[in-house]
């Protein structure tokens, strides 16, 4: 479709109305206790978010998140709960865990320790979250191999290319940081799992960890690129990005 | 099919060398922490278990409930970890929830009151688990409507109709309560919720609240009304079953 150009107000203006009149039509969201979306987003619980993950062309990383999906324990803990359902999804092997019997998986009162420690002290990942650079830091303490992409040094046709190459295979998978508010969501940086990409509607499914506050949804490749290219003052000024994931060092 | 009736040595023996074959055949389970699991069991992260879930024709239930799924936080906490998916899926309003700044949703650690210990006490409750009485009575506390069915007073074509009916609706949701060992898994009494029930294969997906411990599986309604229909000591000789379930009390 080849429409005119318009101005960011006009863009702005457009979103508001049409997530209002998505409201008034489709009534509160499947949990209520979350916030709306605005009308770029598509939530997975709706009948066309459903849709797309029967069309993917790239769902296999889908399975074992979801699977293992959590919710971050605490504001600061979108890296940590992301990592804990990564680890799980390839299998690593976790330490021991209090309350499974014999069984060990990660969990977020077991996956940092004083190696963790040493690349991001808890004091620090409690006052402001995690970098992308420290993400992937934490991943390589576990031997997990985890190619960091700041988007300022990317674009959107290599981001789509290697995430949807590492959607589409067993034990890879793609992390994305990203400014909330470019998406129209409520507000900062914030760090989760890509769990699918459909082609049709150029599309990926974020697997959200602040589950309490907003369910997982459908987000373009340009909205979700245009969120990662973003600044984060916390990272000597370098842009948000994705990380590609797979197992072995 | 009409196949001669086989004894239950034939069975054990025909299901231990087909568990062996798959094994074999497929190598390592898609979690490889978790157990084996039996041929009679088809998990959801393989390619016939994700099959399942597009073919089925029951699956409103799955979507919020696995966006809600968690892992019960001990091995008695089957039930509170169920309870807890549920009650979020239904946006039942929920406590103050610690860390989650201004977002109420249950978790395991603020389901239970002083309400709920008058039904269960927590002591009871970590000593032997949860009955399938006390889970309908303990969803009553917080204003849901909870049909319990034990097996003994039900049939297979009764459960499958119910089931199948409250899967397809939303705001309608089945726990059941089964005893593992009768579907060929390690071992005692367990509840978990269904998300979708698949015609052709006559099977249901069970999300097990063990996350640690099985993948969730489908399992045939044969198969799972049979574990159902068990005795549980704890609940004064009488049998397992389910919850049909709803907003409102």
């Amino acid at each position: 479709m080849n429409f005119p150009r318009r101005s960011w107000i006009d863009v702005a203006v457009c979103r508001a109305l049409a997530a209002l009149v998505a409201v008034c039509l489709i009534g509160p969201a499947a949990n209520a206790d979350t916030l709306p979306l605005p009308a770029n987003l598509i939530g997975l619980g709706t009948q066309s978010g459903e849709q797309l993950l029967f069309e993917s062309e790239a769902r296999r990383a889908y399975w074992p998140l979801s699977m293992q999906f959590v919710t971050q324990k605490n504001q600061a803990f979108c890296g940590v709960a992301t990592m804990v359902m990564v680890l799980n999804a390839l299998d690593v092997a976790a330490p021991p865990t209090a309350g499974f019997d014999s069984f060990n998986v990660f969990t977020q009162d077991n996956a940092l320790d004083e190696r963790t420690e040493r690349v991001l002290p808890l004091a620090v990942l409690m006052r402001q979250g995690m970098t992308l650079d420290q993400f992937g830091k934490l991943l390589e303490v576990y031997g997990v191999k985890a190619d960091v992409q700041h988007a300022q040094a990317s674009n959107v046709g290599a981001f789509r290319t290697a995430a949807v190459r590492n959607l589409s295979q067993p034990k890879h998978h793609v992390v994305v940081n990203y400014l909330r508010r470019v998406l129209g969501q409520e507000r900062g940086g914030h760090i989760s799992p890509l769990a699918a990409y459909d082609a049709k509607a150029d599309r990926f499914l974020v697997l959200d960890v602040s589950r309490y506050k907003y369910p997982p949804v459908w987000v373009t490749t340009e909205d979700l690129f245009a969120a990662m290219n973003t600044v984060d003052n916390d990272n000597d000024g370098k842009t948000r990005g994705f990380v590609l994931i797979e197992s072995g060092s």
